[in-house]
């Protein structure tokens, strides 16, 4: 009856033994997936990256080189336009710079990222710091949208004449520097939703 | 001897559940302060929320009643400057107008995470529609800002005249708006930083 009551009492810590056995490896197994879900979405982000880099470096140069001379000119004045005539276009190339200079600095932690796919500083960091970008950019290309708008329209309210039946070669250029600078507005938006969600779980 | 050993094979499990019976205990009280920061997160939340709705809904408001008469006239024609005049003064409008709706729809989710703090579902939902709204918001803000800036100054480039010499107070109300939609559009930064930092941890 003795060694029975030991056996029985013996045999309990031996099944919480091989529970506890098998708990860690589950929870290994279940971590080594998360590990490689996560680390998807980090090489996805860096993708977006790279195309968020090369839409905003193309909104930046088409915008910085767009100017148009005019092929007639009186004796006293030539008609030329160009970005620098409009203070919006010069900010819009600015600020386009910042962002793509700030998308090719982002890449050293999107990398980390990749590598340590439970780190959730870097995530972090790169959704705040994303945000702020966003915000930038978004501004950036809506001034620069509403002056396109005026440039191809006019406005007969306020008197102000569209240019474009004389630029058109130039408000080409500013539209497609436009319509780059939102590309790279939904890429943002894409890689703050991939940051949230790899940050949720832990 | 053999006593000795069972003595020492029984000690284990003993001292394995006590240890069993404190790690919860602690886990909870770990838990049940997360648990009161991540309340606190959303009670923040929820003030922030409040604030952003004031500033949309008068910059939406502010924007929308911006009309003004000169008090001079000729026989076939009054001055008159309104937002209508302008397409993205309208943009603006609208935008802000949605944007204010959207915060007052978000309200109730922003109450769930106060009542149930450790649900990441409504915090995930709200930073994804919140990043929606706040490319919205600063979109029409940037918009509605370039043309301000072209009605105080005018371009001497492009030939468009600053309007603001005539009107004054249309010129100062329109300013006002877009400065409270710039408000809104920190307010939505903050909101976004605010459900990173509440998802982050389980």
């Amino acid at each position: 009856m003795r060694s029975g009551e030991y056996s029985t009492t013996i045999e309990v810590p031996e099944s919480s033994a091989v529970a506890k056995g098998k708990a860690p490896l589950m929870a290994a197994v279940v971590h080594q997936e998360q590990a490689g879900w996560k680390r998807g979405v980090s090489i996805m982000d860096f993708i977006l990256r790279l195309g968020a880099i090369v839409a905003a470096l193309a909104a930046a140069s088409v915008m910085g080189t767009s100017d148009e001379t005019l092929p007639f000119f009186t004796q006293f004045f030539q008609f030329q336009a160009s970005y620098d005539d409009l203070p919006t276009f010069q900010f819009f190339v600015i600020a386009m710079a910042i962002v793509a200079g700030y998308l090719v600095l982002s890449l050293p932690l999107s990398i980390v990222s990749i590598v340590r796919p439970h780190a959730a500083g870097p995530r972090l960091l790169l959704l705040i710091l994303d945000t702020v970008a966003l915000t930038l950019n978004t501004s950036a290309g809506a001034a620069a949208a509403a002056i396109v708008y005026l440039a191809h329209n006019g406005n007969s309210n306020t008197n102000w004449l569209a240019i474009c039946q004389q630029f058109g070669d130039f408000c080409q250029k500013v539209s497609g520097a436009v319509v780059a600078s939102f590309i790279s507005v939904v890429a943002f938006i894409f890689l703050i939703l991939l940051s949230a969600l790899a940050i949720r779980k832990p």
